[in-house]
């Protein structure tokens, strides 16, 4: 009921509220301005969205990669998060620890890989990654090795906007506005397949591999403390890795003594059909940071699972871990991803993916004929389409570009009633990440909406209709 | 019931599963393989926290300067949570907004000084210190002015712990570990007045304000981005500012055109009798960074009250803000601090602290007639009190002071069943901060039990019994 005369104008007051008060992250706040507002969702319920104009839109991207379980599990998280409130509302995990992050460690540790056993607290992904470099250094300075002062990230990753995980971030519009870094970082090669020319999948990771090398050997072995990488990378759209990628890296951080993290914030919690990611490639890394699905977004949490060895340091004997964070491990947080964990195991989430993953990458990959489809890669509920100006990934120029991602798909499937991304952070790609909990036809409906919108985009911006 | 088997037995569970699986903030991990274990609240009500083994504390501290309406709210709290997780459980505020969100920013800015209506939310307070380090970089970059690289924080104070708030804080043993800072930070006087030597509170304002000065001008006063300082500065213990001090800021910040911060993540929201403490000083900074007691901890929530200012270039064309949060202004959180409002209003939370915060100071100045009490300071709910070895101000030695601040009274304080803080960052100095809830006996509660573990301090280190 777009033109429901109290909606619109219940509608139109919190827009004049949003402008003259709220500031967007990442906002385009002259939209607020210029009339045409802001994206205002206002209920939700299964995979659905409804703005304040009741408009329904398809959650293709779970939020932002975070709501795994879309929107109708508000009663059992509320009852749990009574629950809570009424017992122990609030306690710090400050040399303190309280039942519900307990019980969540523990839980965590069983789920994650062998010998990854301890779990650091935090309220969010950004925190998760500032929260493992510290980690990592004081690693390094217990076992004597103050020298390891330097990171390898993966060029294109994006691991957070807080000044730490930004040093890690290789996307350099988002770190000029705010000068130097916080620490040394060199940036490897990620995992874009497309358009290299690499024999095969054995050589294009035998590359890949040398070339990380060849940048640890630059910043010099000895002093690099950990290497962050997502085992499918986001930005970028949907780097997922060659087979024995993982091992090398991990054979590489053994090899020079530096710790390998992966950055589950995204592809943890069955976003690829695993609790974890990194279990796909049989390796164990030694910290792996998480938050947006370890709640499916209910309540406000993020965690650092470390390896025994990582953590062992830390129980020494005059030893203080020097990091902390309030409200890291919320009891309400806490008990919320439990209650997240139950609803996993009880619903059968992880299955749900396994299952209709290969119907999700089939109906994909039909939208390849488009000639603006470049490229169709990802794995689990988690895709990328490369948009690319015709054949053989020819890129579009540079205003031509700008008005397909910033205009003209957005608001298409905007019109459509399809919440997916497209970004421009690398080469364009609009990418979804569906509920983990929807259905094969809720699936159709993304790829269809979806379909609809790249069709128009490839009649606009290929053929000139 | 300390002795009751059940708890006891589900206490050593819960105390093996954290020695096993969970990292505890500044944890001294030693203690949970020696046997002596951690502190573990299992429920609380009031300003009441029980732990697993039964035994009652008296919360002196909010948890960590943040449970201002301590822990019986549950049900109310529950219950407007119920509410948002039934209708939306959750968005994102990227480029997006939801009615949650909004209605909180419009409300903050009602509260906030003059010329302050615009809202950044975060997760926490070290997000609030980073988002007002990147939003005063922005301003200043939109301005024409990148130039405007470095900041100025004050000694021993602390805004956090993740990299760039991190470079703020200016506590040297919470930074060493970790290199270099993410951007150049000058730190100028704090405001404590114990030991000075200044004629008058005018003398020593005047002073502060020259070194600070000095400090800008050393820096280059047009390099600079920004002044961070807490109303009352927490580490080092509660160091209130003198009359005209933050004028004095106000006025160097508009001659030198950086950007004033009022860090209130421990001052706001009710600790000192106000929503935000530089209202006591008469003065409008440009941005105020807050977390804790906006939602009372009973969820994750943080916000920068931006002036309209500084946000004015974020409304240009094509601008936008690079910065976001995926958890930032969670809905449920967004609801619960309004919750926390009304209740703030509906029980006079804040008349409780104006009515009793005379009577708590006057109580906790009678214990400087014991000789191991320096200085008692603070305001509001907010006090410290300084720990010396003798008369006029002498210090304690190392060894002693480790001995009194780490051990002794910490466990005296536990044993009492009074939760305060004992700290050292600066001179050695036991905090409390009572819930802002707290009546007059339960005030009497606190200095009561205080005041036995400082008289046995007092006999011990001071006349050797």
């Amino acid at each position: 009921m777009p033109d429901d005369p109290i909606l619109t104008t219940s509608a139109a007051r919190l827009q004049a509220a949003a402008r003259d008060h709220l500031l967007l992250h990442f906002g385009q706040h002259a939209n607020l301005r210029n009339g045409q507002g802001v994206f205002l969702p206002e209920r939700a319920e299964g995979v659905y969205v409804h703005d304040a104009v009741g408009k329904r839109y398809i959650d293709g991207l779970s939020a932002l990669f975070c709501a795994q379980l879309g929107y109708s599990y508000g009663a059992e998280f509320a009852k749990a998060a009574e629950q809570q409130m009424l017992r122990l509302p609030f306690s710090t995990l400050w040399n303190t620890a309280h039942p519900a992050a307990i019980e969540l460690a523990e839980r965590l540790a069983t789920l994650a890989p062998d010998g990854i056993n301890r779990v650091f607290f935090t309220s969010g992904g950004s925190e998760s990654v500032e929260s493992a470099w510290k980690l990592a250094r004081m690693y390094h300075v217990a076992q004597g090795r103050p020298q390891r002062t330097k990171a390898i990230a993966r060029r294109t990753a994006y691991h957070g906007l807080t000044m730490g995980a930004l040093a890690l971030t290789g996307i350099p519009a988002l770190k000029q506005p705010f000068g130097a870094q916080a620490f040394e970082v060199s940036h490897a090669p990620n995992t874009n397949r497309y358009r290299t020319t690499d024999a095969d999948e054995a050589a294009f990771n035998q590359r890949l591999l040398a070339e990380t090398e060849a940048e640890v050997l630059r910043a010099g072995p000895d002093t690099v403390a950990m290497l962050i990488a997502e085992p499918v990378q986001n930005a970028g759209g949907c780097f997922t890795a060659p087979a024995g990628y993982w091992a090398g890296l991990r054979a590489m951080a053994d090899r020079y003594g530096f710790l390998l993290v992966a950055d589950e914030v995204i592809t943890g919690f069955g976003r690829l059909g695993e609790y974890f990611a990194v279990a796909k490639h049989g390796v164990a890394p030694d910290m792996i940071t998480t938050a947006k699905g370890l709640t499916s977004s209910y309540a406000t949490l993020g965690a650092v699972l470390v390896a025994d060895k990582v953590a062992e340091p830390f129980y020494d004997d005059g030893v203080t871990l020097l990091h902390g964070l309030t409200f890291a491990g919320h009891p309400v947080a806490a008990v919320t991803a439990a209650t997240n964990l139950d609803i996993f195991e009880r619903d059968g989430v992880l299955d749900n993916v396994r299952d209709l993953s290969g119907h999700l990458e089939m109906r994909l990959r039909e939208l390849a004929e488009l000639t603006i489809v470049g490229d169709v890669r990802g794995d689990g509920f988690f895709w990328a389409l490369e948009l690319v100006a015709g054949p053989d990934g020819q890129r579009h120029a540079t205003d031509r570009k700008n008005e397909l991602v910033r205009r003209f798909l957005p608001t298409r499937m905007r019109d459509l009633g399809l919440l997916a991304r497209v970004d421009d952070r690398g080469d364009p790609v609009v990418q979804i990440a569906p509920p983990l909990v929807a259905t094969r036809e809720e699936l159709d409906e993304i790829v269809d909406l979806l379909a609809q919108a790249l069709t128009d985009a490839d009649r606009h911006f290929i053929h000139g209709n």
